[in-house]
């Protein structure tokens, strides 16, 4: 059975973020033949041009991680209506120096959780325009803005019962979409 | 003559940054009723909620200097067709933690330059959407998206005769705006 | 006691639109000295710029209504993740001839409700960058993304028991908006 | 050798509109195994859910153009920052009625001319995002932002020599994303 390598990318720094613990029952719901690798946004310093050409180690460590995937699975929380920070600038020092784009060409799908699902889908209204601009290949439809909920999560952290077939089609989904536009 | 207090956030790191050369050039230009207060936001770590109870020295800082702003001006580079993603962290400090958002009601001002126009107008779009979650008071028309072009700054790094009356009464639209708008 | 003129844009044309029936309740629970204007925009033409100079009839009523007002209130059903075509041929037709925006320095207040809040809360962001453009002075905060549940409405078509309160201080919020902005 | 049928939708009505002119200098410069059809919009009703179990002719003749073409070429001004309304309007048609939308899993590409570059390239952010939530598949990159200039169409309307090779390369791009994305 042919395997395929996703890169994940949080887009929360808290310990105990929703959409960590969200990207965590994914990846254990997911079939064993899609390898997920967790790729670490908290060590990189602010992006600044002047870096541009000797990139700092973690820098280079997340560009080639996200290099060797074979698509990226953002799960992102929303801040102010938005991307939070801390993934915008990870994403900008992806793109960079100019000409060595980590992004260009993968596919990406989007997940993301918030106390009303309206936080989540406009951080990622907008993560899809810069995502567009950066030539990834993004899932369009389903759109998954998840509610927090009592019961989404059980004990053990695992997607609760009443979520968990809707979340496995949307993996399903989101596989078949990686396999088609990965190169 | 009334004086007003007006913090400025450039959004670039980089140390020849076109838009910090702009910031300049309008302080130079800038009556001398206005004073103006640089913001620095390249020393702020990368936003995490597990410190919203003890935020960083250069977090507490940069909530101060906004706090006793009358308004904020911010000049935007873009990055990806959005805001930098160090602007975004320097923002979702600022709004931090719940219930002490530093940017609540404060008039605001948007600018900046790009290569193509183009750059700096969709940064600006991100961020207007942005400010008015942030519930700041964002100062509408004119739009000012600048491009880099000879002779735009002078030898000095002053505005150069083409532009400057240009820039001139957007400024004085700027001030008519924070002065209505201040507290 | 003074009055203010506040002109009502209904973004659906909908018999038994929910936006509709919204406006129709703020209506009613707004304080007398608010005079409310319900503006027309399903006999608008599509706009076609070739018309500029003779335009019809209901693009000429439309921008009347407008003009007299002190204030816009856009209650905004959300089609296809943004504004209803119907509403931004509307915004399209009042910004026109060039140099004769209606819209211009008015200030606006956004409301929406939808089947899920997410609905409501993508065609609002779409609209303060369109309103923004458009020189408009919209209300930042609280925001408005309402959700169609049972008991929302009685079955007067008032606000129900639950909501009311919230709404009202929100009409509060709004009429001084209108008042401190309008000229 | 293989054609393919290419739907174009212009989202100006003025007859003398540049995206117009555009779209037909793409057409003639575009290989003989590309078919284009212009699909008209001037003629569609406002868009009211009440009609939604009775179509207009115009409406059900676009709906019946879109879902026989392989792909779709958005040619697009801007009005206000966005989308004209007109074609919003068109978008808000084709994805209904519920269940039945016409757009779903079309390639698209989209390309606009503007006075200045920004206009188009804010119409086309939008644009994205809405083609998105229709299950479009939009190409991402090169992003088409043109700028009317002297000799950018020649005395015929065909794209000048200096643009000619750019248009080109670029209508190269999308043929081949029509093809690869169409089923």
């Amino acid at each position: 059975m042919k395997t395929i390598q996703v890169a994940v990318i949080v887009g929360s720094l808290r310990k105990d973020s929703f959409n960590r613990k969200l990207a965590n029952a994914i990846v254990k719901l997911a079939p064993a033949s899609v390898h997920f690798q967790f790729v670490e946004i908290g060590d990189l310093p602010l992006y600044n041009q002047d870096d541009d050409e000797h990139q700092a180690a973690s820098v280079l460590r997340m560009k080639a991680e996200i290099e060797k995937s074979e698509g990226v699975l953002f799960v992102t929380p929303e801040y102010n209506r938005s991307i939070p920070g801390v993934l915008k600038n990870a994403l900008d020092h992806g793109s960079r120096p100019f000409g060595k784009n980590s992004w260009g060409k993968k596919p990406a799908a989007i997940i993301g959780i918030s106390p009303s699902p309206v936080g989540t889908a406009l951080a990622q209204q907008h993560l899809r325009g810069v995502l567009a601009t950066l030539d990834m290949l993004t899932l369009g439809q389903p759109e998954m803005f998840l509610q927090i909920k009592d019961g989404f999560f059980d004990d053990s952290g695992n997607i609760g019962e009443a979520s968990k077939k809707f979340i496995l089609r949307w993996i399903d989904t989101m596989i078949q979409w990686i396999e088609l536009n990965s190169k």
